[in-house]
């Protein structure tokens, strides 16, 4: 496992419920920690309240900007079964509260083999060392420095203002390390690549989000993953995002969507 | 609206935070009542307790069955936005909890127009008098005495024994008494339609859902929604169903993402 992330996400339980962690520098885009980084504390958090390693799913809305510093998480098993466990947690800097979540989870390590039917297939990549590395040193915010991360050539071009015009991102993911990404890592990895809308020639300045959901199909195998990102309807404000991840072996461990804002920038929008 | 729909999805304020309200017969499945028909009772009680009439996105966990009788609602306002309210609601048969929701609402008849992309249509479907209405004279559960829901003719081969092979359900939705169906509504129709895994020869006998999130993206116009229903990644006991309503104007107005379990029949399994 990453030794970073296990570090920067790591969370000490308090008395039942009852969870201290912190926001640590390194993890943010513009001073403002990613989503998926808050989500995996809050996941680990839950993990250990429910006695479940893995989140099956997990959703978390957004409800302000997490800076660096403590974080406090209470955490409540709503329902303890056989298979599952589902709990709700919060997070709070401060008092301030920074994110809801809501996650049904259990033990993946074991999970049954049965029906196997994938219509689909993995991201078509080259290979990571022809991939656009995204780096701090070419310009991308602070958390990148955590994570080494592989843009497909054809999807990178919005990094020097000549978007492709999809609304799609693609790529390799693992962390800087090269520790393995256990199923919490994945949900760092679901909100880690830079969003679809970069690459869609939208008069866009950010797009925050407001709510991400992922299923955690599989623990991955150690190795790079792959991951690819689009969105199909850009209506009302509101844009959403669908990721899949897929491991080293070529299994599905993790889909996710997001729903996000897409405030327009001002010059555009007058 | 449909008065129907209303009256039986109807909660009452009790004090802050607590409603009741009542699972009427008639919205089940074999005794179970639908999945999206409680998510509409514990949305409505999220919209009177944070006064946005619409979920933006919300999520439900499933934890128990729940059959008709008394219901309550309990609602925690996390956040009080200028746009957008964000709540839990857990609802109690008895004492025994049914279902944990997590929404984000707000008013999209104030939706930004802005900027439009949108890379789907509504699914190519035969005129509603040329599909097969899935009604509880022909073997449909109790749920559908409520509902108009007309399949597509290539979709709707399960229920004399032969499947498409796809996973793939289409067809038009709307209530029996053609009330109108509003954002609530809409909570109820992206889970209303049969399970795709029927249409895809698995030894399948029911496939209960651990989480159905909802992005509702507009209102919709009067009139019969067209729905698609698909599922690309049957594996490890689990299923995804996405589903796309789109209304009577063309505009896609809810997109759903179900995580179920696939138990598989007895007969089949040994």
């Amino acid at each position: 496992v990453s030794r970073s992330f296990a570090v920067d996400t790591a969370v000490e339980r308090i008395q039942q419920g009852s969870y201290a962690a912190a926001i640590a520098p390194g993890w943010d885009i513009g001073g403002n920690a990613n989503g998926g980084y808050l989500l995996a504390i809050a996941a680990r958090a839950i993990a250990l309240e429910t006695g479940r390693p893995d989140p099956v799913t997990i959703t978390a809305h957004y409800l302000s900007p997490g800076r660096p510093g403590p974080l406090s998480a209470e955490v409540r098993a709503v329902k303890q079964g056989k298979r599952f466990g589902v709990a709700t947690a919060a997070l709070y800097c401060a008092s301030q509260p920074v994110l809801q979540a809501l996650g049904t989870f259990g033990d993946l390590g074991q999970a049954e083999t049965g029906v196997q039917r994938i219509e689909a297939q993995p991201p078509d990549l080259p290979p990571a060392d022809e991939c656009v590395r995204h780096s701090v040193e070419h310009g991308a915010p602070a958390m990148y420095q955590g994570l080494d991360l592989r843009l497909h050539p054809e999807d990178a071009g919005f990094r020097h203002g000549e978007p492709s015009g999809e609304l799609r991102v693609r790529g390799w993911f693992r962390f800087a390390d090269a520790g393995s990404v256990d199923t919490l890592g994945l949900l760092l990895a679901v909100d880690a690549f830079p969003p679809t809308s970069f690459n869609a020639r939208l008069p866009v300045a950010w797009t925050p989000t407001i709510e991400l959901t992922t299923h955690v199909r599989a623990r991955p195998v150690p190795g790079w993953l792959r991951a690819t990102f689009s969105s199909r309807f850009v209506s009302g404000g509101f844009v959403e995002e669908d990721g899949e991840i897929w491991d080293a072996s070529g299994r599905l461990v993790a889909q996710s969507r997001q729903l996000a804002l897409l405030p327009l920038a001002v010059a555009e929008k007058s």
